[in-house]
């Protein structure tokens, strides 16, 4: 969040974002869509994750992605390989997505779709371990990427990402045995700020945790709209 | 950047930011200070190339360090090991230091330090790789910091960043033998954004590339308060 000098100026922008997020949420509702929202810092590995779910589920699951970038629409083009709608939305100098963006998204969505056949709608953030986890875009539940050569201090150091969070992914497993950091420790700092999320070490890369990954998305559309919170979940794979 | 859903408002934000810059410059250049801001994402190695920085240089060069960090002095306890003044910031929910959280720091050195005997302030910021490259502190260069796990794309992705540094540092090169990334690739997608800044490769743990760095830095202190501009410089390493 930046400061804007002006305390109650912040709270009318907060204010305005959330009641454009309970906007976007009723449209998801009524149409029967789960949606996430996936942050991470950059480079974490989100359109990796994306493009490996998408991949593995998109036969099973009617799957909708909404991507923001700052610019370009090299991500969106990406994941337009697998088959599914991707609305690409770029932020320009803004360092995350508000729900007005989103609302965009959401709108040609429905012009373009018939959006009660979707499933699940998976919105992929600006790269950014601060900013996002404050801006609700309507999603049901947030999910934050930790890539391991990030370090163990960073839930510590960017708590409300972490706070925020119903499940954190911790990346690029696969590098683990290059780097001294133990996963443990990191998986500790998560719990000191957060006892609920669901926790998974995984790897795009080498497949590690992947099935958990999917496992635990499924859940969110089989029982949508309300993330279960399960003291101290988490999967060792 | 913030959308604030009000222009003139951003303008104002970053104007009452940009004069107090102007004002913690004229501070270090009375005092004949070098001020360099460190930015890049979390966990791509700022604080291991402080603490590098300042174990080979500290005895050369008198420094001071200004320490960014939303929360905890995890990094500036690591830092004050090297026996130099570490002033802490903590920015609460803000995703960047700003001008004057960074007058606070400075008044802080005056008032317990002579600060004409100092060299060089280095300048921490809030790992964030859009945010903090929009304000200006009072630094005379920009350091950018793009760790090679972040992957090629990032300079295109995240341009203001890359745009407004002087020098832009490629860490954790010993990584790449394990990664299916190209180190050419990232350095062109740079040169798309900015001709001008020294590319430097290297890594904190190998120790490639410090060598490089050590001698960009200290040309920055012997030639103050102009980072000279040399198109296309970059040093393989």
């Amino acid at each position: 969040m930046h400061q804007t000098f002006d305390a109650a100026l912040e709270i009318n922008l907060l204010h305005a974002n959330q009641a454009g997020a309970d906007h976007n949420r009723q449209h998801f509702d009524q149409w029967g869509i789960t949606c996430l929202n996936i942050m991470s810092s950059p480079g974490a590995g989100k359109t990796v994750l994306l493009e490996k779910t998408l991949a593995a589920l998109s036969k099973q699951l009617k799957i909708a992605v909404i991507e923001g970038d700052m610019t370009t629409q090299l991500d969106a083009d990406r994941l337009r390989q697998y088959g599914v709608p991707v609305i690409a939305i770029t932020t320009g100098r803004s360092c995350h997505l508000d729900s007005q963006m989103v609302a965009g998204g959401i709108h040609q969505l429905a012009k373009d779709y018939h959006p009660e056949d979707f499933d699940l709608v998976l919105v992929e953030n600006v790269g950014n371990l601060v900013c996002p986890a404050e801006f609700e875009v309507g999603e049901h539940g947030k999910v934050a990427l930790l890539s391991i050569t990030e370090g163990e201090d960073k839930p510590l150091k960017y708590p409300i990402m972490f706070q925020e969070a119903d499940c954190v992914l911790i990346t690029k497993m696969d590098l683990a045995p290059y780097l001294e950091i133990n996963v443990d420790r990191i998986i500790n700092n998560i719990r000191q700020i957060n006892p609920y999320a669901m926790i998974i070490p995984l790897s795009g890369k080498s497949g590690t945790g992947m099935l958990t990954w999917f496992d635990w998305l499924k859940q969110q559309v089989t029982t949508p709209h309300e993330i279960p919170k399960t003291l101290g979940a988490y999967a060792i794979t």
